[in-house]
């Protein structure tokens, strides 16, 4: 019934390439079927001002996308002046996201950003980008500690996210773009290892939804973080 | 327990001022407790480019909100040469949530623009909007039905908004400020009149939740949405 | 004759609310007919670099207009990413009106900003700003004396402004927007309580003018400013 | 009495040069003491949309001043990415001024732009750069009505501006820089060819002023700019 | 005695992995050492307004870094609002470089957009974002004939550049980041694989150079450029 | 067979006017044929933050256009809200060739901001810019070592530049802009008073070129700069 042929609660195959760059502290290239994702992550000795001070640290994040890492080319943001709505809303919501797995007073008062860069998309890039993000920030941190910078792991669970959806009628695990573009309903679960919630958002795209829908998806997610964790436990050890 | 002595699932005293200004096809004050958000509905014969042609039509939003709506002053978003990601995260909200609710067939090929603007803040902006704006967007609506340019009623179940969260340790319903800022689980709630889901957003501030909490918020959530759509029906009727 | 059926040299309607924030040191809400805008001031500590030491305050403005404050809507100019020429120039003329009036040592080493938001337009905003913005720069000033951080009243005399204009050939007091589309000439004046000058700005629209044309103005622009004056003196007593 | 030892009621040396630049329909370098404007008149087909298949013409104006025009250098507005809000108000000034002179259907369905660029500045470079502004438009139209393209010429009276203030306790003409800068009123006075007034601007600079005042300061702009007149024709017969 | 222990005369190792994205019509991941450049072509029926009806094709380019390609993290030019100077200088380079060797009566009236984005830099991505980039070209033209709505090939000769430099006193071929940043002289050349010139940029950079040191560079570059050719050809066929 | 009836080696008439401007540390009017730029050098006490401390000074440069230099009015860089990628492009060349000329450890730490502007363009304004921005450096500086600040010459070499190009299949010295729009292969030569090479930059446009054409210019430029150098040192001894 999916267009790709998986069973409704079938992932994606994922595939993780850490150390894709070799400058950033931490970096992976993340793969989710055809959405491929860059990320890296950057530790700094500043942090922003209104924590300046606390001894708290702070992660935040930014999300590009490649022009034409879509099937039409859209256009450079740098070109265009400005990040549009869509992207503002992905990095405060992944920033927001691996912030809430941070153990921000062991972290120390430090700042590690995390640039996620869509090299080629095919739906569910957020949730890749939150996916990769944590495995970067886990290895820029790895480093951290093995310098003796940071004692005691501000990263104790991982953070993970998947999409799910309403597609024809039936819930279904990790969205590809050809069904994200015909969901009724679309969700976006961001979860830790321990299966405790961060974040879900859920949206009506042509069709409300009840809450009993609502109690799929998030059986669906679950399973879908599950085995993601596993992926990111494997590439950070 | 809470800082406003209100119960636990008790919401604000909601009151709504339709007609505000003259200029709009469709306008209401609406007040939640101290938070006053004046919004305006205005139609317009064009459509967006992508559906022109279709004889679909469209419901858009911005929001913003005075400098001194808050404690201290914010800049002045027009000043500063660009909206906020904040204020973008929350105007595409918006319209997205009321289209949830828009028959566009029977709407007809015309976009109707709601405007939200936050004249004093304590809490739930977004909320108020979209309840608010609703009501905006019926009224806009009843005069084209009354003039006979739309035949079937477009917006046969209202929309409506609320805030829940976990607050000191307890389930609430409608935070105010000072709740707010110190809730550790945080929920946006977007319902139509039948208790159907149209959008949920609910983010761990701190700590995480488990689905038992989620829940718990999805029920106080149902109450105060039907005490709003009540009100919208007495306000548009 | 006039549009509106009011003599000559009658004003509009003029209605203040004070207090329709809360969170503002000082704020009112102007209505003169159907132009309807909201003031406040803010208080801070700092002033702008170059009075920094000086010991001297500050006053700025700024100024904005909802979207649909007008017959049609107009772009929101946060939307646009800047402030259009006419804002600037509105703005600008508002601070420098205020200012005029204020003794700036006795002010002390502050800066008050006073923010006017057009809610409802009808012709004559920029004049009603001014006279609705020393009002709330009077209670936010009234604040400081109660608390005792400024000793003697920086504001011991009035500024209010008022439109006028050739209508249909006659000199007119307080234009409408159904005669301002149509007037030859056009004015804003800002005077004091003592009836001395603080700024005219008299401008040909179709139509040159003379020096007698200007005198007439200049008089119902006094007999304008009176009223307006004894308005200010109520609200703010 | 006054820094360069002018008479009360004395101009600074003015000088026109005409075609200075050799691409413009109309070009002049006028120079009043040391503020020098260069000035250029451009004719193109459109006209903006507001106008267009009215049959009228438009004349528009921009203004801008080189970063070393001043004593010390300032910021680029191209490079810092915007016209600040002093440009944007003379600009519309210098634009507004000169078609209040224009007959808009003799002209034609076309529109004009006047450029002025101050090369070098001492007070004045608003109303220099309406009076050499106005010479560029004319020696265009004249291009125009030599063509045979305009038939009845669209500029019959001259239009000029000169400022006056209050220096020292005494009305003066034709403020420079070190008097612009003490000066306690400060006015703009556009008038036309037969001592009409097309605009006036007077502000207060630390002190109010009176009609008396006023009038004083208008008796000095007509004598001032029926000078002018007299070498705006010298330069354009 | 060069910091990698490269001969004089040598270059990077160079690999160029085809197809590395699958929605472009053209892609490759060209790495010369640790200089990653991700280019793709995008071909549009559109073409820029001032070519439109001439049945002429254009190609263009554009030029991007991701913030953590380099050893420090750079601002992300989507985030500060525009692309910097260098970044603009770059992407003109590329898109006249392939420009000059495409025929464009052949190509006929379509534009090619070509997108170098670095991944991973280590000096000459310039240099490198042009080599890939006429392969990304190649790739997608190869579509348009073999689809037939291309008849004739419009790049006959490849388009290849490469950078050289006095690094120590020696002339040096393909410099680093390390030689780069320390060279007294740096040029890019960009040529054909005929050895036709298409552009010289040569800069002193601390130190002034004569003919013969110019002479010198330019006999690396052609070695350089002959075998950057060979491995274009290659990854082309 | 030049347009302009030139000489293939013959360069425009040169013509400086130095202290165009007064209120500059150095200012000139250079004219080369009808391409004339009024070039300033402004002198400050603050370097940038990356070579604070050093003791080095720092010379930088800024370009820009009037409007209508150009035989067609050019959009106003400030009004359109950014610098072009051409203006971007020339002002760092600009920057770039005057700063090879100058021993910063001479002149201390401060800034020096050469501003060119154009205020007619017939061709090689980029050229004229530094070979006149050079003369403003010059007058700087002598002010400088006249007051004892600056105590061995930091410019004891001029810098000129002239373009050069193949027009009608010939190689031709100092393009105006009927030749420069039809050339086939175009280039800057960037030169110190000793012959020595600062930059290059050499562009196919429409044909490719060879080492020989590419000598040819060379020879050309020798030329054409040293006639430029004597004009610089007549003008500033």
């Amino acid at each position: 019934m999916r267009p790709s042929g998986r069973e409704l609660n079938e992932m994606r195959a994922v595939s993780i390439e850490t150390g894709f760059t070799k400058h950033a502290e931490g970096s992976a290239l993340i793969r989710m079927g055809d959405t491929h994702v860059l990320c890296t992550a950057t530790i700094e000795d500043r942090v922003p001002p209104f924590i300046k001070g606390s001894g708290l640290g702070w992660v935040t994040a930014e999300y590009g996308m490649l022009p034409r890492a879509t099937n039409t080319r859209m256009r450079r943001e740098a070109a265009s002046g400005k990040q549009g709505g869509r992207t503002v809303e992905i990095q405060r919501l992944i920033g927001r996201s691996l912030r809430a797995g941070v153990d921000r007073v062991a972290l120390g008062e430090r700042q590690i950003t995390v640039d996620c860069d869509v090299l080629q998309a095919d739906g569910g890039t957020r949730c890749a980008s939150i996916t990769g993000g944590w495995i970067a920030l886990k290895l820029a941190v790895n480093k951290l500690m093995k310098a003796g910078d940071v004692i005691s792991d501000p990263l104790t669970d991982p953070v993970a996210a998947i999409s799910c959806g309403i597609y024809a009628g039936q819930p279904v695990l990790d969205l590809d773009y050809p069904e994200d573009s015909e969901a009724g309903v679309d969700g976006n679960f961001i979860m830790t290892g321990s299966k405790q919630l961060i974040e879900v958002q859920m949206s009506a795209e042509g069709s409300t939804y009840s809450r009993d829908q609502m109690n799929a998806l998030l059986d669906l997610a679950e399973k879908g973080v599950s085995e993601l964790v596993s992926a990111q436990k494997a590439a950070t050890s």
